[in-house]
């Protein structure tokens, strides 16, 4: 299982979040990466901890002022991104294209989707893996694994139709060890994971949490 | 075959493209529909072809102010909406909602791509038709079909792998009766076209030849 | 004062809400418009009454799919249009094209804003009226000119120092004759509304009440 | 003269460029800043020279993945953002909420426009500056103060009628220090550059030129 934390714009310290799961990863041998805003990319893979991007843009080098190059951010440090989060939606198109901007930086991709039909929209583009996030269960209490355990599996299923060599992830309400196993059992190879630990009072008990039932 | 003609914001007669569609199909047997501004849907459906949307809005009724809501396109006369034109690109999640709108409304659905990957993602969402068109071949002087018939036949193939119900048109250059054969003999069932009919100096001779080879 | 009814997307009778406004128009002698659904226009405009658009494109004939030509609108009636409203944000660009789309179709506009800064950088782009509409208070029982007097005078302000030309509208909550005698006290030439006549029951009995007071 | 370097996303190596900006800056007291990617703001920021970030997100801390926060911005080392440029357009709003972004985060603030109305409409809003940048002249031969000095005098103008304590800067075209000169003559106090320095295969030289006649 791979734990992935999107730092999202939280109000928190993405640095000393990075050295918690640095640390994590290292005692439990579980994958852990850290998404941070771009700004803090190069600080937050300084200390040692995989880490992503949260969005790049669909673009080459030129002329695209405020745009994410998928290069910079691999020259920050980020060896994967997320695409078309549910708060960052991209067109079709873009979400192809992105996906090419990636590949081109040498980055891992996770393109999201709201359900299991955008899922298999989503695999049909070629990702590294898809994560399947329910925009109604983000931020809540209960985890997508056990609120709607139904999402994930035909996720799964649906993702395996198009192209089974495209891994599955899932998200939305995980923030414990239990809510990975589920997670787990149901197919899912990763979750997606942002205000259980960002807004979390001690981030590194969260993490050794999650990775404790793997 | 089924000729699909996108009038997009030109400055042509959109009533006068209509009764001209409407006497062809009536003369040929075959399917032609006119797809003009929103604005302009009651107009073309009181001429007697059938209508099509050049878009719908993924709301359901609301406060959406500027909206396009597949309701009100389908009272004005519009039996069918094109979705996610390369000139009008929405996202994955708004496709889908598009889709679900355009179903409410009793619509039919052609969900368009730029390639056969993108073809496959559409198809993913469940459409009537996946349309491909080329960007970079869009209101050029060759049509999809004989510049770039692999773009047509992959296509095919991919929508198929995918769900083999969803029908394939294809667009970009279309103007004559062999474009039209051209695209069919790649086992596309529709061709989407635009300026070849609507800057035409007699649409009626153009849309005549259209189906000439069908 | 003018009345400019925005029928949004709301589930109602755009033709029936047009006839009850032109019939208030008329036995009144005040100024009511309706804004539908781009696809709902002519049939608006049929009815008799005033007819707005609630949006055009900031583009001119050529290819641009789905896009809502001002030509398009004016040629299914609108004499009017709005922009930039909060359920269609625009950018300053775009608000600068749209209103030059607008001005080559003969249409009157009327420019969004939530707040008198936004106000001011509007009535600097040229547009024939101003509306403030704080969003916070969209759709709600309380009247802007009761619940936030001040951001419609300071409006009114703003929008003088920068072009003394530009008519100053308010909107949000405004469902009485008495808000729109309020807003008229604070400055307003005009009120924008929606679900106050949209979703009432009798719209007609809304309509003679908000001009009662005129 | 303040001479802003928009790094844009050109294929070239950020941080020696900063280290050349700071070169000059240094040598010749004159204020140079460098706007890079996003993700590279702490690279260019540790080579010592002034760092603006090309764009940020109108949010405050909160649930918006692959936003640009203004607050990681400034703790990467940025003390200034350009907002609106014409390859990154927002809306009214977003402008608006931007530079309240900003602000908070202690961030300068340039917010562009493409025209003596949009300069207007933007000083209505209360940047630090406007830059006032033609699209049709960006990334071309020729100077915006040569190739069209009375955009520049107007939006001066335009500006100072509505708010005279913000700063009018000029763009697109600028390369040599005759153009910064030029601009100086019209009234800005500032240039915008991009691939007059980016592009150069001696940025330090540039620069060297560009402040030459300051």
């Amino acid at each position: 299982m791979f734990v992935l934390v999107n730092l999202k714009a939280y109000d928190c310290d993405p640095v000393a979040i990075a050295e918690a799961a640095a640390e994590v990863a290292d005692a439990s041998g579980e994958r852990i990466a850290v998404a941070p805003q771009a700004a803090r990319l190069s600080a937050v893979a300084d200390a040692g901890v995989e880490t992503w991007a949260q969005h790049v843009s669909p673009v080459e080098h030129g002329s695209h002022t405020g745009s994410t190059l998928a290069e910079a951010a691999a020259d920050a440090g980020a060896v994967g991104t997320l695409l078309n989060h549910s708060e960052r939606r991209i067109t079709l198109a873009n979400a192809d294209d992105g996906l090419g901007a990636a590949d081109r930086a040498g980055l891992d991709t996770v393109l999201c989707a709201n359900n299991p039909a955008q899922a298999a929209a989503a695999a049909a583009l070629g990702p590294d893996a898809v994560a399947v996030e329910p925009p109604e269960l983000i931020g809540g209490d209960e985890s997508v694994a056990s609120a709607d355990p139904a999402v994930v599996e035909e996720s799964v299923e649906a993702v395996a139709d198009v192209d089974d060599s495209v891994e599955v992830f899932c998200g939305a309400g995980v923030s414990t060890g239990a809510d990975v196993a589920a997670a787990a059992d149901l197919g899912a190879t990763g979750v997606l994971l942002a205000s259980g630990v960002a807004k979390a009072d001690e981030p590194e008990s969260v993490l050794r949490d999650l990775v404790s039932e793997i």
